[in-house]
C-alpha cells in the first residue's frame, strides 16, 4: 500500500502537538501545587465549552468554539506560555507566535492548515461570538484555579485585584452570567485576604 | 446575585472532572518515557479526529466524536485506568465504569447528564459510526506513541503482534484508511523487532 501525501503530512501534525503536553502554565491544578500543561489546559476548556453553552450572550456555533480551545495555545509550542500579568511581553499576537502558527499548522495539507490559522487567528482577535465564549473559558478556568488554591498566582508580585478584573472582564463579552459568577469570585477573593485590593 | 443552581451544579463538575489530569496511562508520550495522563490523551483525541475526519468511512457527526472522545475516560476518575492487553480484567463497561458514569456526570443538571451518559454508552458499545470513528482514534494514538518509543507498551510480558493485531482491528470498522496504516505501523513494528510475533 502507499499511505497518501496528505495522511503522512496529517500524522506528522499529530506527532508535533504531542510537545503541547510539555509547555507548563503558571497556574496549578485545583486545590494543588502541581503546575498545570496547556494540553491538559486546552481539553479542560472543551469540556467547559460544551458545559457552560447555554450561558454565551448569543447562541454560539460549539464546534467552532472547541476547535479554538483545542488548538488556541499550540503556538506555544515554539513561543512559549505568557504570563498573563507578565508586564514586560504582551501576550496577544506577538510576531514569535504568528511565525509558530505558519510553521506548526503549515504542516498539514493546506487547506487544513488554512482553516485552522484562520481559527487561531479569529480567536486571537476575538470580534466574534465564538471566540470571545472561547477567551470566556480561558479566563474562567484560571480563576476557578487561584480561588481553590489560596489565591494561586494572585500572590505573584504586581499583581492585585485591579489587574485582575482587568483581566477577567473580558469574560463578559462572552457570557454576561458567566462574567456575574466571575466577579462574584473576584471579590470574594479580596474578602478572603488572597487577592491584594493594591 | 444569586448565581443559579444549575451553574453551580456545572461548576462543581468542572471542578471534579480535574481529576482526569492524575490518571496516568501505561503508554508513554511520543519519543519519551514519560507516562501520558488521560486528560492529555482526551485532548490529543479530539485534535486527531479533527484532522482526520475526512478519513472516516462515512461522513461523521465531527461535534458528536470529539465529545465522546473528550469524555471517554472520565469514568476512570473513579474506575481506574486499564491496561488494554490486561487479560485478568476485562477493559469494556464494567459495573464500576458505570457506577463511575452515573456519579460524575450525575452532578450536573439532569438533562446534561442524561446527554453525557448517553454518549459515553454510545462510545462504549462502539455500534454508530461516530462511536466507530472515536474508537479508532483511541486505538490509533497508542499505536503511533509505541511505533515512535522502540515499541513501548509492546514490550510488556504477553503482549505479542497477535494481541496488538486483534485489538487494532477495530480502526477498520472506523475508518477503512486509517487501518491500512495502522496495519502498516504493526507489521513495521513487527521487522523493526519492537514487537514480538508470537
Amino acid at each position: 500500500m502507499m499511505t497518501s501525501e496528505k495522511l503522512l503530512k496529517q500524522i506528522d501534525f499529530i506527532k508535533e502537538i504531542d510537545k503541547l503536553k510539555y509547555i507548563q502554565r503558571r497556574t496549578k491544578l485545583f486545590n494543588s501545587d502541581r503546575c498545570e500543561n496547556n494540553a491538559e489546559h486546552s481539553w479542560h476548556l472543551a469540556l467547559m465549552a460544551i458545559v457552560l453553552a447555554e450561558h454565551a450572550d448569543e447562541s454560539v456555533d460549539l464546534l467552532k468554539v472547541i476547535k479554538m480551545v483545542l488548538i488556541h495555545d499550540i503556538v506555544e509550542i515554539d513561543a512559549g506560555d505568557t504570563f498573563i500579568y507578565d508586564n514586560e511581553k504582551a501576550h496577544s499576537n506577538t510576531e514569535e507566535e504568528r511565525l509558530a502558527a505558519k510553521r506548526i499548522f503549515g504542516m498539514l495539507p493546506e487547506q487544513q492548515a488554512e482553516e485552522l490559522i484562520s481559527i487561531w487567528e479569529e480567536f486571537e482577535a476575538g470580534a466574534t461570538r465564538e471566540a470571545q465564549f472561547a477567551k470566556a473559558m480561558d479566563r474562567l478556568e484560571p480563576l476557578l484555579q487561584n480561588s481553590s488554591n489560596n489565591g494561586g498566582t494572585w500572590n505573584e508580585p504586581g499583581v492585585n485585584y485591579d489587574k485582575v478584573y482587568a483581566k477577567k472582564s473580558v469574560i463578559k463579552d462572552g457570557s454576561p452570567v458567566l462574567w456575574e459568577y466571575a466577579e462574584s469570585l473576584i471579590d470574594d477573593g479580596v474578602k478572603r485576604g488572597i487577592l491584594k485590593k493594591s
